[in-house]
């Protein structure tokens, strides 16, 4: 199960979007069918070229990503583009694979509290189901992503060491899945915690593809990524206008923001094939379907060098 | 007019707090003068140790810090606290070295337009004011600090390359400032922008003392600090609750946040001698006093390793 999309040049990062699964999954309202095809339509026509675009769990479990099916076949589907969905077991995995997911993304915490409070059954068993529904995804040659949740820390337990990543990651390379990503998903990641996670798994499975998904729960998502980008990691997921949040911390930022992520890789020399301004321009739509400012900052500011008129300015001043 | 603090080991970073400055400063109402010096108590109490406390320009430019003199006065000064307060001119100089001050900071634009539309006058007359009140400073024995405006671009003319930040750092040096600011004005630095102005700084005046000024409005002033942090700076300038905000981008953020600053500092194993968990209850009570949320992360989140209680949890979820 190798790599789906070349990322050629060492300057490439691939940004992969799940504003539309662990953003639009945090939302208090549901957000119709037509609204979430039309954001990823217009995030493929800005050239984002990866996507966590929506997730085969129990519709009951999270209602809100209910229509997953309906989503999958409205989209404006283009040769290179990889759509990804969260598949928990046997039955999302049929389900994905009957609505024609690029990926399948498998996901286990990296902590016992957590997998219990998230899946409701222990990391073992959740690696089960795991191992159950790979033959289903190889029946229909789909590509499967390994995820940890709580990769950089667990809101119940605290510190979670690189020995927990180790053990799940194993359990993935044993199944052949070969791309697996972190997931920092209360925001506890920072820099010396990814550094520590990072050389833990290059060391041991040295041709490893590694991903990073950061929130910025606690303003440090960004110099997180800067961690990763000097330790040779090209592969980051964000969400449009940095939707999501933490149950843990009401107030607090979700994922951090593709628009703004895809700023600093600009600006800091690499490519990303995506369309800044474009991407803003959808994130400021996105503002308006759920109905409150977002915590992304580009789209507020501009591109760095857009001029300011000092006609205007000296107006507003005077 | 040597280091007034001496920062000790390597691992220590200076934090100077600037939001009773550059965060009230750009506040559409006038914060009282007890909410600035309770505040400023506050993050004494906390344990910061060096401020842009406020400034004496014109009450008519600037009426928000029109009661410099009065909060001076009210400050509980404390040995090891050093607090500075911008001066334009030498009539600031006279009122800033009545009330007290422990530094004064002399500041000039790197570009014409913005020197123009900020100091109402080019950037060598702007020098010129300065040049007049240093004498007024070694008068009183008050050490002098230079900073740089839109050291990283110009909200008007773009790109501000070294030469410019040169230039102004060759004038302060040969008046023995030695303490040098790049200010962020409008939030135009990135990683590769700070590493070029520095190196630049440091390759031709390698004793320069170096603070770094960043604002976040397009995101990524941690990811800035993250960069400085690696080149050997040690001082960086920030806001209580991430006050401030920038007048050509309505919406975005102001100064890079001192809580999630010093959450990142200590993560990153530097010491800045500050109790996050004080300093987050100080900006908490900011929010209250400029009446709405302020961008800060850590003082919603918490800190990293704080529990969440699993029943809790299960109780909400449930």
């Amino acid at each position: 199960m190798g790599t789906l999309i070349d990322t050629g040049s060492d300057r490439f990062v691939l940004v992969t979007e799940s504003g539309t699964r662990d953003g639009f999954q945090a939302e208090p309202a549901f957000i119709p069918t037509e609204a979430k095809v039309a954001t990823l339509n217009a995030m493929i026509a800005a050239g984002v070229r990866s996507f966590e675009a929506t997730s085969f769990v129990s519709p009951r479990a999270i209602p809100q990503l209910a229509d997953a099916a309906q989503v999958m076949a409205q989209i404006d589907r283009r040769t290179g583009v990889r759509l990804a969905a969260l598949v928990p077991n046997a039955r999302g995995a049929e389900r994905a694979a009957a609505a024609g997911v690029d990926a399948m993304i498998c996901f286990v915490s990296a902590s016992e509290s957590h997998c219990q409070a998230n899946l409701n059954k222990p990391i073992d068993a959740a690696l089960s189901d795991v191992a159950e529904f790979l033959p289903i995804a190889r029946r229909f040659n789909i590509p499967v992503r390994g995820a940890i949740a709580t990769a950089f820390g667990c809101p119940f337990e605290g510190e979670v060491l690189p020995d927990a990543l180790l053990r799940i990651a194993e359990f993935y390379q044993r199944h052949e899945i070969d791309e697996l990503t972190l997931g920092d998903t209360t925001g506890m990641a920072t820099p010396p915690v990814v550094e520590r996670a990072v050389w833990a798994l290059l060391d041991r499975f040295p041709r490893l593809r590694i991903a990073l998904h950061f929130h910025n729960t606690r303003g440090v998502g960004l110099a997180c990524v800067m961690t990763g980008l000097q330790m040779g990691i090209r592969e980051y997921e964000s969400s449009i206008g940095g939707l999501g949040g933490c149950p843990f911390a009401p107030g607090a930022s979700g994922n951090i923001c593709t628009e703004d992520l895809v700023y600093l890789l600009h600006e800091c020399g690499y490519e990303t094939g995506i369309d800044l301004e474009q991407l803003c321009e959808v994130a400021q739509r996105i503002e308006q379907v759920v109905g409150r400012t977002l915590p992304g900052q580009v789209m507020k500011a501009g591109p760095r060098l857009k001029r300011t008129s000092l006609e205007g300015i000296r107006r507003a001043v005077g």
